[in-house]
């Protein structure tokens, strides 16, 4: 062990944790022992969120209470309303405004002073954080588009307030279960590499402002959650290039394309996500009458697993295959898809931050040094 | 290997890197194999940036070129500086107020489009950011005070250039050499929390902004770069209660105080970054008459070794025990001390995530599952 490089962390331990867990070769993904079909169908997001931080499900009387202390939450402090209107005259990038803005959330924080190492502080940290990531996100896309912000409504859910934050109007009930669910799918994941970021900069005793930034941060890279938008312009290219979408993805892999949303460091099967968001999206499609995106992913999944033999190597759809062509059909654009995986992900990355700080160990591994062992020091002027 | 559980990771390797060597027993550090001695008394900080960035320290043209470059991108847009007034007017504390602006300037980065694999664009925006920092520091210390902002002098070097606007005035020699060798000592330190942060960050193909943003935020906690801070409050604390220094360290650790500034993961000895700061605060300390501070740290110090055999434990003063002692004969304010680090060490975040995605893999580690296996869904009603 003492001497082997573990790169990339594949497979080792680094905490224990009872929120959930993946088996990657029956494609089962389970948060707290409720299977991902169950909560999908049946759990809201804030029953989710209720599981993962408190450790079991809710009854009814806790959960209206969860629900209401959040729906309090919401409201924004108008220097955050005028930093996302410096962010979208500069044009930034929705996933980094939030990354700022979630940073800035901390000068607001009314319990500031708390130690860290209180968790009831930590949590109801986390909590105000999750309550106000959808107000910023559809604030920053209200203001891009040169409209009013809309302020939140108490008396909607997390998601259904966050597309009535967006439209301006409130949702019908496809639209909002649908996001409702997507939230749910997303929640938590393992020590996914967002959630590892949350979990380091905690082991520093640093607050949960500082985890839930890092995450964000990690969640945007193309390899993680940044991989949904990357499918859904991957499927808008194919279409609009008017050539066989098959055609196309076999010339791009030819060129050493990596098939965002396709391969998973611990499935070797088809993500348990993916076939709920395939099925939604054909769902959707059906309804609406336009199955155009639907019909395109799954053609090139069938010709990745036919004709390119993937499954022979692994390779499977992740949860960002089919995410996209749902978030497209509620009519977000494509580069809020990872911006809405973050507002779902707080919850995971809040609930290992409280888990791993109830035995809290620093983080901090070892680079093998294969640098000079010892150089003399040289004056500039004799270099 | 596969079932065991590596809590902290400690000794695990998890990349292989020649940017900076520890030798824990023999209380040695080299950058690219030139000792910390050797570079504290000789190199600048700009030389050591170049050292860690390019590999090889820099001749006399290139080290021109490179100062030059970073003198020039100082400068801070206005919505950063608007940023900063309101985070003063919140009250926000400068480590949180500085991961807020670092985050904020990715939206001024004029590469923002370059391909994040594209590893000089992101060695430019790591320059940038480094060079930045100071400015954003700076700004908010004197907005704080009521004070205007001083605007960046391309002239002076990065220590001098930062002193300068902090205090309006352009600082002595010994404040500058001081300052400019603190720099030095802090840049690099392996794989520390937050330079794994920012690697962590990077695997996923996230930017330089998102690495620096959660390195920023790892450093902060209390275990990792917030000690520094926590030892002058200590130092200041034994010092107001007009108690015996060591009667009140005793007192401390009776209660279960974890010594700020004492132990480390990798340094079983003292470490000698310490060495050479405890000689510079005594130094410094001489030369104004004003020892009090390195009285008070050092007689803790033989207190600990002697009386409570910290170092038989393995535990001794790490970077943090003595850098406070001479901040603080700089005339910083103690809640800048861990910023200051920051301002350093983004010099390691910087390099680790170059040379990391030089070869990058994904770092997602996996948690060992101890929750419920498979749990029936009830619903709310029947709970
Ligand atoms: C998720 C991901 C980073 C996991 O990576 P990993 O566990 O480090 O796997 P590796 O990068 O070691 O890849 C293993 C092999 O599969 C291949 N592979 C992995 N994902 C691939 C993809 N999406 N398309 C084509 N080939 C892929 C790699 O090229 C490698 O092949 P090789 O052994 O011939 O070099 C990777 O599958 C990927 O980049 N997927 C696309 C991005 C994505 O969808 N991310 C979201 C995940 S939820
Ligand atoms: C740096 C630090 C986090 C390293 O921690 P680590 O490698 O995880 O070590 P552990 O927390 O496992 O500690 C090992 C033992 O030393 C003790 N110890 C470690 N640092 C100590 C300190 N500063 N004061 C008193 N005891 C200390 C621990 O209590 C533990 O004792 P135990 O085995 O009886 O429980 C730790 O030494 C620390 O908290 N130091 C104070 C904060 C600090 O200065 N940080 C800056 C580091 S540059």
């Amino acid at each position: 062990m003492a001497d082997e490089l573990h790169k990339g962390l594949e497979g080792v331990l680094v905490a224990e944790s009872s929120l959930s867990y993946i088996d990657g070769d029956e494609g089962k993904l389970v948060y707290r022992g409720y299977t991902i079909e169950d909560l999908a169908e049946n759990a809201s997001y804030e029953e989710v969120l209720y599981l993962l931080w408190h450790g079991e499900l809710p009854t009814r009387a806790e959960l209206d209470a969860f629900e209401s202390e959040m729906a309090a939450e919401r409201d924004i402090d108008d220097a955050v309303v005028d930093l996302l209107r410096d962010l979208v005259d500069a044009d930034e990038d929705p996933m980094n405004a939030l990354r700022t803005a979630v940073s800035q959330l901390s000068a607001y924080e009314p319990e500031d002073d708390a130690d860290p190492e209180d968790l009831d502080a930590s949590l109801r940290k986390g909590r105000r954080i999750t309550a106000k990531i959808p107000t910023i996100l559809a604030a920053y896309d209200r203001l891009r588009r040169g409209e009013d912000v809309v302020e939140p409504r108490e008396d909607l859910g997390h998601a259904a307030n966050f597309l009535y934050m967006f439209t301006g109007e409130e949702p019908d009930d496809v639209a909002a279960e649908t996001f409702d669910m997507a939230l749910t799918l997303h929640a938590d994941h393992g020590l996914n590499a967002s959630t590892f970021t949350s979990m380091v900069i905690a082991s520093t005793l640093a607050d949960m402002y500082s985890s839930v930034t890092g995450g964000i941060g990690a969640l945007s890279g193309s390899l993680h959650g940044g991989a949904n938008q990357d499918v859904m312009e991957l499927l808008v290219e194919v279409e609009e290039s008017g050539k066989d979408p098959l055609q196309w993805v076999d010339d791009a892999i030819a060129d050493g394309l990596r098939v965002p949303g396709w391969g998973h460091r611990v499935y070797n099967v088809k993500d348990p996500r993916a076939v709920i968001l395939e099925r939604k999206s054909k769902d959707l499609g059906n309804a609406s009458g336009e199955k155009k995106w639907y019909d395109i992913a799954h053609d090139i999944e069938q010709y990745l697993i036919d004709e390119k033999n993937f499954d022979e190597k692994g390779l499977a759809p992740n949860v960002d295959f089919y995410s996209g062509t749902v978030y497209y059909q509620l009519g977000i654009p494509l580069d809020l898809y990872t911006p809405i995986f973050a507002m779902s992900r707080v919850g995971g990355w809040v609930g290992h931050v409280l888990e791993y700080q109830e035995d809290n160990r620093l983080i901090r591994p070892r680079g093998r040094y294969i640098g000079d062992e010892s150089n003399d020091w040289t004056p500039i002027d004799e270099r």
